[in-house]
């Protein structure tokens, strides 16, 4: 046992990329037999101090989330550019996005994270936390999203 | 309200294909501050009666398992084809390969989810219990897993 870089318990997400928000929740909602959620748009830049590759972006995204039990299923439609949401569709099309996991300082994790040449791809703030991708994808297999909640 | 083709908070895994079984746990045991895990190796074919595509297959994989908590990380290394992980790592290298939910009745929900045109990629057998995935990519952008423990 050594110390985490990240705490494994702490997972709560699995997110996906789409083209359409309302088209994927629908088809979400009839899978799982629930009522198809409203989705929220998130902050202009100057509100979430959106930035990419240490930039700032302008990019937004519309979002529907779908409780799990255990984890929460979060649908992505990419508005504007740059971001890791409009990468990861252009690259891939409607696919797996990232993992995401709570943490307590998003700094130390950061940090860690790049003594393993894991950079940050984009950050940003929603009411009452931050967001940050990291580029975990080629060391990890997946991207990672840390949340902090203050 | 509508019945549910999958129970959403049924969902039990999030799995990633990885080109060698040993450096990928050896990367996650770092990341989440635990021990390495053993792998295990799937069954041969006579006892895993592994079909692809409705062939038989004598593809196998080793797994390694990390608990998060609320659901597993699985890690797959593909060994020999055809198979569904093969498939995910000739496609895009180290990455998501699945999403898994528990399953009480797999025939209803494979039934359910052929009438959404979403047909059988593999099935398997292995001690206690069956898996089944599904060509969900195109429609929910991810592959579903159904798993069924007798």
């Amino acid at each position: 046992m050594t110390h985490p870089i990240l705490n494994p318990t702490a997972v709560c997400q699995v997110a996906l990329v789409v083209k359409d928000i309302n088209q994927a929740s629908e088809k979400y909602a009839l899978l799982f037999g629930v009522p198809k959620p409203e989705y929220i748009i998130t902050d202009e830049v100057e509100k979430a101090r959106t930035t990419y590759r240490g930039e700032s972006s302008p990019a937004r995204a519309k979002l529907a989330f779908f409780d799990l039990g255990k984890i929460q299923l979060e649908l992505i439609e990419p508005m504007g550019e740059p971001s890791t949401w409009l990468d990861g569709l252009q690259a891939n099309g409607e696919s797996f996005h990232h993992l995401a996991f709570m943490v307590e300082d998003t700094q130390a994790v950061v940090k860690a994270l790049s003594e393993q040449d894991v950079p940050v791809i984009q950050q940003g703030y929603y009411e009452g936390g931050m967001y940050t991708y990291v580029d975990s994808q080629e060391k990890y297999g997946v991207v990672f999203e840390l949340l902090q909640n203050f």
